[in-house]
């Protein structure tokens, strides 16, 4: 499936800033970042619950927001853009 | 149709803090800030080709990127997400 996860954390504090690294990191074990704080994922349901369960224990729900879209199937391939485009196609093999 | 508008504006210099702004004010007339990078919005599609032209003669192509993605029809009713919820229903009647 193909998923796009927006993200915003509080990173007033210390613990945002990390939680912010965190988020990222997890996120760069499933997709590609596409924006700062954008990422797009093609994965299966299995990946998609974990994805989401990772995130789920790493965030302040009182201060931080993860949003999980989910596209029509390769969707992703043919996403509209203005300006800089994205580095890496979607279906790319993810490099751990 | 359900949208979701993300974007990154370069705001190293006073000029991108302007398109940042206008981006900003431009997304607010079509649908809802759900984090501080993203819009959802709920459009026809004349709506969306009115948008689109607004965000790419604001933005400045080189240094900064705005997606645009196209969700299944009422997907914007059942987003998954975590943390802080959005504050309005993405089909509410737009104040301006």
């Amino acid at each position: 499936m193909d998923l796009v996860i927006t993200y915003d954390v509080n990173t007033t504090t210390p613990e945002g800033q990390r939680r912010l690294r965190d988020v990222a990191k997890i996120c760069e074990g499933y997709g590609y970042r596409v924006q700062q704080s954008v990422f797009e994922v093609v994965c299966r349901n299995t990946d998609k619950v974990r994805l989401i369960a990772a995130l789920a224990t790493t965030i302040d729900p009182a201060h931080d927001s993860v949003r999980i879209y989910r596209l029509p199937t390769s969707a992703l391939d043919t996403v509209e853009h203005l300006g800089k485009p994205r580095h890496r196609a979607p279906r790319d093999p993810l490099i751990l």
